[in-house]
């Protein structure tokens, strides 16, 4: 949480944290900004003292927002700085040297945010060699703000109950649209008479939440029948729905305060073939065992293995025999969730994954089984929360049912 | 453009080029990819040969869009790499390691594609100490894929047009929107018989834009009265809608695609006083002369100047005399336009931007004066392209016209 970055600070020896860049695409600054609509800037947040943002000129309404102490990028005459050091990267360690001399930054400073890689390198290597007085520091795993932003308090999670309300209410009324529509010869028909497409449902999931102030960023999966079966197929446009064929729905929006849900149900138009069925009721199950396998403490990597043990012991092939299989349970159990998609904690079955779940951690529970070769595949996907107290909630509110009748 | 790649590489000593990471906000993947709807990936690029993409095993469908060589990760097993290493950095160094191996990438290696900076200079610096047959390269401005992305082919710029066509429509239809509500004490109010608001407006024109499958991932600025009068400003939520008021709007929104179209007018409702109408015809005379100004081979530098001496000339104050002015003038006049909102050519007019105008540029020619204590601003954009015979095309099909006849 938030409230812990001094703390988490501390324990990393860090006397200054820096987050900058574009705030588009860059959940940690989104994060430290505390949402504040600016297109980018620098934060500098010193162990035990409230962050500095030092921002454009032209974005000082907006800027407020942050809640920060604010600092006006104008001040630094950045176009003179140019001048004098006639190329950008020479220019912009001259600003963090000003920057860090006025906020009498030094020590261990760290340093996050998306970036153009090549140009973090060439940009940290010079500061280090440039600022006698700050040691540049990184971390490649659980940094400062994975670690903070895992954890999720009581005004975070109010965000993510009303993304979660309203993408389910999409869910939920995309299977309606799909119901209005009459079925000939197996096949959902439009007014036209011609057959309804996956490209024509996605344009209607678009207004449902464009309706709803939500954005799809990262893209809709509503995929039927064979590509049901690979777990990050989007579905083909062209795809006419069909009866009796598996269609995996996985929403993952964002809402205007920058958080993400993600959701996924499996359905059948119609009817659903018994091989479905009972795959449905294995992956269904394989969820309930996951959820009751949560609980503070645990190690991460044993819900992936709970998922394993439950899906093989109903014939399924899993990744813990075969990493490479492409039929049964080829993927992670679960991921963070947040200002990101996919965020900490991390749930890979590796020995040199040690993370154990904690309060405050939101985390989503997605076991899939899928059969490409054989046309289908099912997957269900919730999104649950350990409170302060380590009480599970499940904050998807949305009923699973294989079978929509027409 | 895309076939100056291998020619870009040689001018710059660079045998193979690499792109990574996520390609939410990660323009140069997206590009190198062909725009395949994949969440990310390794893209190696030889010079002189085709790209290989490492994909992810889940994403194999979608891989194939890229048009690139496919190399499904799932054969470098990275959990075994992971499990024999101990640790994700040095378990990602061996991944490179044996790509690189397999590819045959030796020399002069430059890296590119966004990612945390800390990440990015722990892992590049280890690449560097670990694999003693190439050389990790980076560049600071004008990098490969910069200059590569500024100038478009005939077929990014075929995209574009569709995002512009769409995004002009939007304009024009937001202003009927706007037209349809009737007006009481000088404020527009809608069917409760209250006051119509700029959040209710932005969440008109966001169902307009899901209608047409564009999305505004950096959020639109629908800016009234004295926020007009700060360029960046997005716009209160509750401001009511007012005759006689600068409404500065301002529409960035990205197709399916990836290409991003961006467009701003600015209208007066009703009716406009005397000093915003001489604002006006100051800005739309600006726009036509920098625009006049347009011709390959011109320093990019040129048309921040011009813009300068016009608004000057009309009596404002600018950036030119006065870096930090927060009235008249006080931005750049233009910046490139295509799969980021913001990316090359640079119109700075610094010593050290040495840019000229070249076939096949894309940008905005985005003029304005800004008066936030005299209540009001003025802005105006329009994007243009110089094609391959450097004749220039503005592709921006919308009219302008102050007033707005209630």
């Amino acid at each position: 949480m938030k409230q812990d970055l001094d703390h988490l600070m501390a324990e990393r020896g860090l006397d200054a944290a820096v987050v900058s860049g574009l705030t588009y695409g860059n959940p940690t600054l989104i994060y430290i900004l505390n949402g504040a609509a600016v297109s980018g800037g620098i934060v500098v947040k010193k162990r035990g003292e409230q962050a500095a943002f030092i921002h454009s000129p032209i974005e000082r309404d907006e800027a407020v927002a942050s809640g920060l102490r604010l600092i006006n990028r104008g001040k630094y005459n950045m176009s003179a700085i140019l001048e004098e050091k006639g190329n950008m990267l020479d220019a912009t360690v001259e600003l963090y040297r000003r920057i860090f001399a006025e906020l009498d930054v030094h020590g261990e400073v760290a340093f996050y945010g998306m970036s153009d890689q090549g140009r973090a390198y060439l940009l940290l290597r010079a500061l280090e060699e440039a600022l006698p007085d700050i040691h540049v520091c990184a971390e490649y795993e659980e940094g400062l703000f994975d670690v903070a932003r895992a954890t999720k308090d009581a005004d975070e999670i109010a965000q993510v109950r009303q993304v979660a309300r309203l993408t389910c209410e999409v869910v939920a009324e995309t299977v309606e649209f799909l119901r209005r529509h009459p079925v000939r010869e197996e096949t959902l028909v439009n007014a036209d008479g011609m057959p309804l497409t996956v490209g024509q449902v996605k344009q209607h999931i678009h207004r449902l939440l464009a309706e709803r102030e939500l954005e799809d960023p990262e893209g809709v999966i509503f995929a039927i029948g064979r590509d049901a079966g690979v777990p990050h197929s989007k579905g083909r446009a062209d795809d006419p729905l069909r009866l009796g064929q598996t269609i995996v729905y996985d929403l993952y929006p964002r809402a205007p305060s920058g958080y993400f849900f993600d959701v996924t149900r499996t359905f059948c138009l119609g009817y659903a073939p018994p091989e479905v069925e009972r795959a449905y009721q294995d992956v269904a199950d394989c969820l309930d065992g996951v959820i009751g396998a949560v609980r503070v403490g645990v190690e991460t990597k044993q819900l992936q293995r709970v998922a394993c043990t439950i899906l093989s012991g109903r014939g399924h092939a899993t990744i813990a025999e075969n990493p490479q299989t492409e039929e049964g349970y080829n993927h992670v159990i679960s991921h963070g969730l947040g200002l990101a998609v996919h965020e900490e904690p991390n749930f890979a079955d590796a020995s040199s994954n040690h993370q154990t779940l904690q309060p405050g951690h939101l985390f989503t529970v997605e076991p899939g089984v899928y059969y490409p070769s054989r046309g289908y595949g099912v997957r269900l996907e919730d999104v649950v929360w350990l409170d302060e107290t380590g009480q599970l909630h499940n904050l998807t509110p949305l009923p699973k049912q294989l079978v929509v009748d027409m």
